[in-house]
């Protein structure tokens, strides 16, 4: 069973809709409270060679990422870290806390525990008085990403030039919070590539979602066809995938391409085809 | 270097203070957010023959205790789970659930991965206008502790009977509530035994604290000597132990007895005698 099966199978004792984003939302005192939390182990989510101050950044990220792609602000975050040595703590909180910092938030504390690989948890509270969720998309809206696709997956590869891409993903808090202000209608983080997230988008819209490869923005300095297989299945770029009417796109500060439309039909196609839901993907034997 | 000394050495790359309690505490909107995260494995904090569902509801009940050892009011919960097998993520789901609901929380959500070890994290949310924290305690206040102790200790050490002590902890949530609102000068959890406790608020006053063991209302039919002993050193139980000034005491609703003193010099005796501090911890080879 793979990690989507299982949280389907768990979603009937959880709240309605709960299992449907990337954070629990709580309403709270006339606003939201967001709540996130991300489990990671070094052989699965961490490339060889990361320094443990790197490995703590990244920990962070993920979760200020999943606190972006709802557009909420992000406040404070706990590091859960399950230790193979305890020498590694301070670089690892130390990564952390910087990441935080970078992104207005606090790490305000963990627990820690001896553990045979090292696992961290990190878990983030965010606020806001509206979110943007991945239901929601409206047929004619614009199917758009920030920034640029594929370059973690490109490091990965052998491109070294991306290593800094894959290692320390940068959150899009900025733009998560502008697009929510502008009136995105679905959003969320691209953590498992961009053909998987235009398929957990399908599975809580009724409508579907066309894209066009040639405009996809993948790395630079990668052949045409490996860069585009790269921008659509390469997961670790941790860049927004959102949907807006097109009146309101582009969006000031944010850096963003068009790279398809919402449609009637409930499918998910590029260039005309029938896209799969390919991409990084946690997986049982 | 066991948990605590961890602890001491990342302390100066977190806010200040925020290591001292169980919960970070963030002021916001006019009130008080607490955070609390715990990591438990298998083979470490779950004993063997305990159902998954069990497993679960104790996962959620330590981190429900963090939040009312500081008397405040849970809120949500997420539970991220490192399974060895995928077939138990509904049991520990719905344990953790009902466990939530118990204590007027919700379980918001949470991640699933794939581990040798099950592993799981709970943080929780919780909420108050003022916490009590460890630090506070003034001389000439009773050392109380509530319910009763060394009860998870003993079905360790095959009491049979205390078994349900065992397994499904009972987090004081109202108490907690109760002995916040009644004035509680510091207060935190009994995870890992009265005599860590005591020295883990030693750490953080300048007063220190007597006890006297014929005082601790420890495990009924287990004989005396071994009952004073489970009681001061015994992990597991997730009792509250408080300070609170004499007039204060009892509080309606509580259930607790007092068992010592706050006092001048900086130590915890009981009867006495220099108490070590003794009980429950993790620890790297």
């Amino acid at each position: 069973m793979d990690e989507r099966g299982l949280i389907k199978a768990i979603s009937a004792i959880l709240p309605d809709g709960s299992t449907a984003d990337d954070c629990a939302v709580i309403p709270h005192g006339g606003e939201l409270l967001l709540l996130s939390t991300d489990m990671l182990h070094e052989t699965t989510d961490f490339p060889v060679g990361m320094t443990d101050a790197e490995i703590g950044w990244m920990a962070a990220a993920v979760t200020i990422s999943d606190l972006a792609g709802m557009g909420s602000r992000p406040l404070a975050l706990l590091l859960a870290t399950g230790l193979d040595r305890p020498d590694r703590l301070a670089g690892i909180t130390e990564g952390a806390a910087r990441c935080c910092r970078t992104y207005g938030a606090d790490l305000v504390g963990g627990d820690t525990d001896a553990h045979t690989e090292l696992t961290l948890v990190s878990t983030g509270l965010g606020t806001a008085e509206q979110v943007v969720r991945r239901r929601g998309a409206r047929v004619g809206d614009v199917v758009c990403v920030t920034g640029s696709l594929g370059g973690a997956q490109a490091a990965l590869s052998g491109y070294d030039d991306y290593w800094e891409r894959l290692i320390a993903p940068q959150p899009r808090v900025a733009e998560g919070l502008a697009l929510n202000a502008a009136g995105a209608t679905a959003m969320m983080d691209i953590s498992d590539g961009l053909a998987m997230s235009l398929h957990d988008m399908l599975g809580v819209n009724e409508c579907g979602f066309a894209v066009e490869t040639a405009r996809l923005p993948g790395p630079a300095g990668v052949p045409e066809a490996e860069a585009r297989a790269f921008a659509l299945s390469g997961g670790g770029d941790f860049e927004l995938l959102f949907t807006i009417p097109p009146e309101n796109f582009p969006v000031a500060g944010v850096e963003a391409t068009a790279v398809g439309r919402v449609v009637a039909a409930h499918g998910v196609w590029a260039d005309g085809v029938p896209l799969p839901a390919e991409g990084y993907m946690h997986r049982w034997g």
